[in-house]
């Protein structure tokens, strides 16, 4: 593919981010976490000052953190543990990280590590943007959704009351490990959540994985290694296509917010945390589609094959009973994509092809938001 | 000189900062605020949306926030007003830059317009390279302070209770607009210390402008404009061939912070907004040329030339009693320059002549703070 290669070794794989001086390595695969040499050799390059500190979350420290702090011994590392949770992602957690930056009295040459999801990977990255004016990170994601999005890219940030992911910056990793056996230890939902990502993928731009997804989806959940490995790399390649030509989302890399803004309105609406991230975008892509529809654009037997695939992925089709179509509104309104008021969204011509668009009225975007929206018993 | 051009107006002067797609130019002079046209024609190249948030604080607004949204009227603008003082660069402040920003609903192509002194510019800057990750913004510098130095180069931030400026981003301004009138309502301590910001120019690294402050300080301290615009000039001419060279401080814009280590210590250790910046870092430059003397660089008559001017100008000699050399050298190893812990100084060979260095020992340092400071009554 044309902004990523790849290296086959044993049970790893390497794609590349090609953003000229800023390029990176992402290396997918088992075991690389409690392989203490192998994890040295990854990260040292990255590490170009001897202060590390190691930003994780509660859930995640106990069982990964002594992975990491054991392959950096040479190092003199720290480490920060947040709490868990969406509802989390927010200044004050951002700013624990300086206080821990600033007690350990940590320079401008250290290094951030992002050890978790995609929670602790956006508020250290947006930390590593921010301390001292900008300080290196690596990200190593522990859940599929930050292993197939959130990890890669470069956006980092944190939530304001008023909107998801409001206020942070562009910020590059140095290098991304995605270790698949970290996967094993995430409860069902959250898988799910990250399949939720993947399937983005396909229904943005790449039929072939829509259908290898629909052909695999079953081995996917049931963390078949090689269907894993082989989701993210995947995820991983189209993922660094779109950055690498647009890094700054000044055009196609908006596609990749496919179902993002429904979704962020039933985060933000339901309080963060109470749904997940992924399934929150499920929903959206699932009214994304729909709205498509009823501008006569996708057919109706892609509307299913996407329902369909949601379904199987144990996502939701429909939103939460608690909103209504004006506390959507309200939400989205305050999107990123917005300009001037103005709901842009990411809408579907076909699976596979997604434009940005504002061809849809206020009443149509209502009636796809009631339509697919639980009705309160 | 060599990274500046210069257009000579009736009134006005334009310094440009070349950094290629990111250059911007600096309009010194005056009337400009109050010249409704003019203002609108400087400002509206640099505002790409509709929407205009202009930060200000108590102090600043009821002087001229009129005459800033009299000039945008053709734009929707609201406005934020912080409180006044170092002690309020703060994440607090900062965060409520983004209530305002969502609560208005401003979208990505909003423009923000910083109008005050460093304080305003620095907390809006960051707001500004902060919000959807980075969106447009305007100086308006109205403190000499702010005129001759922070509001040009795009170091933007805010303070941590551990370290000035330690949480921030380099994010340039589009535009910067020096009315030397503004200056006209400082109070005599807020001048003196934008002056000490002059005189470190000519300390570091341009002669003439160090022999012609010499002979003009009276004049500039009397507020006479011609000697006012000069020295704006001169300053902004000087840091826009340091940050051209040299954007994000890997080698020679370190040498602006002469005096800045020392001077942090007495702001942080004082408590911030009780010394103004440049009251702390004109001692800071006494103390930084009593060490190079004391390492035999710098001679005793250009050490007794710098203390002169210091002293014509009112502005402190000697660092605060209340504060020990282990004060200082706790403060001082979280600077910014700081590597694993040690200390480096911008030191001088001579008046003109600068150099970042850590070739002196801890007891030289601590003899230099003790020699410079009041002693307790």
């Amino acid at each position: 593919m044309g902004n990523s290669t790849l290296t086959n070794t044993t049970d790893r794989v390497e794609v590349k981010v090609d953003l000229a001086e800023r390029s990176y390595p992402i290396h997918i695969g088992s075991p690389i976490l409690n392989d203490n040499k192998l994890l040295n050799s990854l990260l040292a390059p990255h590490i170009h000052g001897t202060q590390v500190m190691i930003v994780s979350n509660v859930t995640v420290a106990p069982l990964y953190l002594k992975y990491v702090e054991d392959a950096l011994t040479s190092y003199h590392t720290e480490s920060v543990i947040l709490p868990d949770g969406e509802q989390y992602k927010n200044i004050e957690s951002w700013n624990s990280i300086f206080d821990a930056l600033l007690n350990a009295r940590f320079d401008r040459k250290c290094t951030l590590i992002a050890l978790g999801g995609g929670v602790v990977g956006d508020i250290t990255g947006f930390a590593a943007a921010s301390y001292q004016r900008g300080v290196n990170f690596i990200q190593i994601p522990t859940t599929l959704l930050a292993q197939v999005d959130s990890s890669v890219g470069g956006k980092t940030g944190v939530n304001h009351p008023l909107g998801k992911n409001m206020i942070g910056a562009f910020h590059q990793p140095e290098c991304v490990i995605a270790d698949t056996q970290t996967l094993n230890s995430l409860d069902d939902r959250q898988l799910s959540a990250g399949v939720a990502e993947v399937i983005k993928y396909g229904l943005i731009r790449d039929v072939p994985f829509f259908e290898w997804l629909e052909q695999n989806i079953d081995s996917l959940l049931q963390r078949d290694p090689a269907a894993l490995s082989y989701a993210i790399q995947r995820s991983c390649e189209n993922k660094a296509e779109v950055v690498a030509a647009d890094e700054l989302e000044a055009g196609q890399r908006a596609l990749l917010n496919s179902g993002h803004t429904f979704g962020h309105a039933i985060e933000a609406g339901m309080g963060y945390g109470e749904w997940l991230h992924g399934e929150a975008i499920a929903t959206g892509m699932v009214m994304a589609v729909d709205l498509s529809q009823s501008l006569g654009w996708i057919s109706s037997v892609d509307v299913m094959r996407l329902r369909n695939l949601i379904k199987r992925s144990n996502l939701p089709e429909q939103g939460p009973a608690e909103l209504s179509s004006d506390d959507y509104l309200q939400r989205m309104a305050v999107d990123k994509k917005s300009e001037a008021g103005k709901i842009r969204l990411i809408l579907q011509k076909s699976i596979g092809d997604a434009v940005l668009s504002t061809a849809f009225s206020e009443q149509q975007l209502r009636d796809t938001i009631t339509a697919n929206s639980s009705t309160a018993d």
